[in-house]
């Protein structure tokens, strides 16, 4: 329609003005589209940004969003399904354990993951490190493999929410990334674009994270449930702590490994303990359990071995070599160098620099700068300590694995610079910060 | 240099920071040459708006954007020279009347300007309505010109300040044109590029211009002011009424012919007064007079001719038919439907929608839409009356100059609906605001 003019919706934003949702919509379908260039696009992201959107217009731009591509469903799935995600940290390998997991308390995960930048690989990196495991699986490839093994883990389709790209790679060069209405509807979007009958979010709070805050993710985990209700779709949001990596690995075949012998009962940290938090919830929600025998249920797919068999049957489903559940060693790819980590002086864990380590682990070739860019699955770092854990220059906490020498010198200094160790007595950060339980519970 | 990230400036802007200088001058310098494109750029624009830039900022976005091309000088002339900026109204005819009036006092105008678009055609569109005459002179014409006749009215040249015409277009696709800072830095940058020994600026308040209001202006001419001074270039600002339009003609040959009348002392309305103010201002800094005794001379330059001699010898020297200044309607272009403007109503006219009648011109030809389109030098409107006049249906105070009957019956339409008429007195707005001296007066 001639004399709909772009700059009205820009100058509307600009002026703190509440936007109607076909404005919204019609504005954000045409950056989609291209109608709508870069310089204005832009331009309302920054009046975005520094004005805000209020819960109606962040879903509407989510609708628009998911109105700019293809949408997912499994008409054929015969079991409750769940989706999920994670607002992205430092050895956050939750989906790995989690989707196996569920899948042996009786319940099903169709995780589709995008290719993220970040110092480490994202999911479907470190799922490849497998030798042999596909990705790219179709649609009716998910929804016979979920019904078949209870679980699988597949790259989304850019043709789902293809606004989101342009957008994310507009806010990436804008210096408009870090904003909660656009977070949500970016986050949101995708896991709208699939029909599950559950929604998992777990958003991360701390250094390590975007929000840096309780009360940040708070509000985050908010926006989202807000959308979520919006949409009508269940979903449960879970606030917990990235003021120190999750899990102890921190690259590609290092987390495989962490996540087989995690599925096998015999790894009881902290991300086993949010694993079974997130597949309780699950099960509360889905299968009406409750959340007490979910969670008793969960620890015994864990010690019983039934969640690593799981494991391996989607690893063969997506053409992967099963054996890596017996012996990750033999069949995952290694580093030749190994080199262990200590501590330079005695003392208590205070803090850790999660994005130090991500750094580091980046350095040493696990991640990617630029979309497309190779990543050495068998490179990265495995630290045990945790906050509150007594450190000594002869205690080995952990591991380098490099390509060479010098690679592993330049880490184990970045490692160290992250690690701040006191005299004092530290108590560990509390694990879950919050759970917002989906609707009616 | 590698590792410099223009996210880091907008991020800064973003949050509030005041930006270093080399920060800044680097970025502009960047989006000028397309190093950072739109999104970045109009990010930038938008955080800017909403946050501000402060005087040291916009003096180096303006050095920023004066280093991105070329600058003008004219070391060959031997008279004190003047350059002459309007911030844009309605029937704002000054140019064409000052330039010649000033050299007739013994002062030099040299004049570049840009070709913008609007309702009517631009200073250079209404000059180049006289048969002949060329607007595109080089920096030595113009000096040769300039030193021989006393004025020069020339089309700027697009290698001075190209980073103008990159962030214009931008700012006009974003909603981010009506800032003081980003007016003061495209409007100056312009204006210091050329090397005057006067720079005399009329900012516009009121319904027809940019600043709605005395108070908006007077910002607007105090940060033009402040970037003169940081420049150490000599610099006057008035602040002028735009309520209404200042001339009577709007539209290109109207425009020249009302210039010719006024040069011959014919036309005594607010355009002269204005006229006589600035040329008095000029002649008071750069001729040693005192305002009153430069004003006298100025008036008596109107009304024994010399002004106009100079305006035919401008005329002359840039290629156009001298005898406009003789009969101007024997050279100008002229519409072949001339109809005459009538009130509907009798009573005291108290508002005048300058815009309105913008539209009504630029709807009967007057103007352009898009760089580049033609326009037609013989329409548009003269509207006689102002605020405070009386009125009647039996007056006529006003012609249209139309292309065909319908257009003249459209156009008639629109200047009624722009005149408010009340049965109460109404007393004229002044028309000088405010007056910001140079330095050290």
């Amino acid at each position: 329609v001639s004399g709909w003019d772009p700059r009205a919706v820009i100058a509307a934003k600009r002026d703190g003005r509440v936007l109607a949702a076909e404005d919204l919509e019609r504005f954000v379908g045409a950056v989609a589209t291209g109608e709508v260039g870069d310089g204005p696009a832009a331009a309302f992201l920054m009046a975005a940004f520094l004005r805000g959107l209020d819960a109606s217009e962040t879903l509407a731009m989510t609708r628009a969003m998911i109105a700019s591509g293809e949408t997912v469903s499994f008409p054929g799935l015969t079991v409750p399904t769940v989706d999920k995600h994670s607002t992205g940290g430092v050895a956050d390998g939750v989906t790995l354990a989690l989707a196996p997991l569920a899948a042996a308390m009786g319940l099903a995960v169709a995780k589709l993951s995008g290719r993220g930048l970040g110092h480490t690989g994202g999911t479907l990196d470190k799922l490849e490190s497998i030798p042999g495991l596909r990705t790219d699986l179709t649609t009716q490839e998910i929804e016979r493999q979920v019904e078949a093994v209870g679980c699988a883990v597949a790259a989304q389709s850019s043709a789902v929410v293809p606004a989101d790209g342009v957008l994310y790679a507009l806010r990436d060069a804008t210096a408009t990334v870090p904003s909660v209405p656009l977070i949500a509807a970016s986050v949101m979007s995708k896991k709208l674009a699939v029909a599950t009958d559950l929604i998992l979010l777990d958003v991360k709070a701390g250094s390590g994270a975007f929000m840096k805050t309780t009360e940040d993710a708070v509000a985050l985990a908010e926006a989202c449930l807000t959308l979520a209700r919006g949409a009508r779709r269940p979903c449960g949001v879970a606030v917990t702590d990235m003021s120190q990596p999750l899990g102890d690995a921190i690259g590609n075949a290092l987390d495989v490994a962490e996540a087989v012998h995690l599925l096998g009962g015999r790894h009881r940290g902290r991300l086993r303990a949010l694993v079974v938090f997130l597949a309780a919830r699950a099960a509360e929600h889905l299968g009406g359990e409750s959340f007490e025998s979910a969670t008793a249920l969960a620890e015994r797919a864990l010690d019983d071995g039934t969640a690593l068999e799981r494991f391996g049957a989607m690893v063969a489903a997506q053409g992967g070599d099963r054996r890596v559940v017996d012996d990750p060693a033999s069949v995952l790819p290694s580093a030749p160098i190994v080199r262990p980590i200590t501590a330079t002086t005695a003392g208590t864990l205070a803090a850790v620099d999660a994005e130090m380590l991500g750094v580091a682990s980046g350095a040493l070739g696990a991640g990617r700068v630029r979309k497309g860019d190779p990543i050495d699955p068998a490179v990265g770092l495995v630290l045990e300590a945790k906050i509150g854990d007594a450190l000594d220059p002869s205690l080995v906490v952990g591991t380098i694995h490099a390509r060479t020498e010098d690679d592993a010198d330049g880490a184990l200094l970045r490692v160290r610079s992250a690690l701040t160790i006191t005299g004092a007595s530290v108590d560990p950060p509390p694990l879950v910060q919050a759970w917002l339980a989906p609707e009616g519970e």
